[in-house]
């Protein structure tokens, strides 16, 4: 990914908290060449590790452990309209956000290691008071259906490009403008970028 | 992209339709096994073809044209609770929505067919009544520092994954629980896939 350098994220807290918040992830691997892409979920779990699973039937689910995994995780992005701008003279732009991940995979294939992952899982994405899944109601059924998978990033490159090369008014009025049509959480996300982040 | 045939989209025009309103784009190439990634927009124009561009020193801007170029076209998505449905005895799910295409690049190199891309491409996301690149005011200058591109399609899948093998008061259900959860535009999404889309 091309990234410039105002709109590249360093901050190690901030990029995982970004990959915990946006979990449904893109796989991409290139078997002999072969581009395969799957949209899964991609938690990061209360130990830091990342866990995902694929459907058996996924050929993706039979990649090597020594095969490059390319995994991004994305974010709030929105048309900027120069029409937005308090100054003059700018050019449309994409504003986006996206985490990209270099590593591995490493498969789970004990059922019940998979099982314990999965319930954890679960509890990740369904938050503190959510549903869970138990035993004795047939959510075990899944388990030979899906391959679990650690994934392990071993080079990890933010970019958050929201507008901080411009002017703190024109910000401020792109801003403006991505609420009046609303697209109210990616305002947030822009904000947060240009007042915390780097 | 493993896709279920429940999901599996095959009306052309819904398709290509999805891709028009979806034109933030993942742009994936593999060259030599290496796996670079870009987010772009890629715009269906009023002649059915793609056109996108992206910034010369980005390492993507020199691939060659026979390398095979991935481009994911992306929708809307959710995380399902299995507390939404009806029905007892359901598992969590994530549905999403997108196009993915195979197929090549070719790059426009003339400054004067970048310049009239660009101003269609402009008028394109910004709509009818929207903010239009003119003459005479510096919108030329960006001209030098992108490389404009054809991306021609070879093949396409499409998945809207969106519970189309669940029972209808389960879809209902579901359409409901997003709505009451703030995403309004996912269930409109996925009423309209189960109404009319296959």
């Amino acid at each position: 990914m091309f990234i410039p350098e105002h709109f590249r994220i360093a901050n190690r807290e901030e990029i995982e908290k970004f990959m915990f918040n946006h979990p449904f992830a893109t796989l991409i691997t290139a078997r002999k060449g072969e581009i395969e892409v799957s949209h899964l979920p991609i938690c990061r779990f209360n130990d830091g590790k990342y866990y995902g699973h694929m459907a058996r039937l996924n050929t993706q689910a039979d990649i090597a452990e020594t095969d490059p995994a390319y995994v991004i995780f994305s974010g709030p992005h929105a048309y900027i309209t120069p029409a937005w701008y308090a100054s003059e003279v700018n050019l449309p732009t994409w504003n986006f956000s996206a985490v990209h991940c270099r590593g591995k995979v490493a498969f789970i294939d004990s059922p019940e290691n998979a099982w314990s992952l999965l319930k954890e899982m679960v509890a990740i994405l369904e938050g503190q008071t959510g549903w869970r899944l138990t035993e004795g109601h047939g959510h075990r059924r899944l388990i030979p259906h899906i391959r679990f998978f650690e994934f392990l990033p071993e080079r990890i490159d933010a970019q958050f490009k929201f507008s901080q090369n411009k002017r703190s008014d024109d910000i401020a009025a792109i801003i403006d403008g991505l609420k009046g049509s609303g697209q109210k959480n990616t305002a947030e996300f822009m904000a947060h970028v240009n007042r915390s982040v780097s």
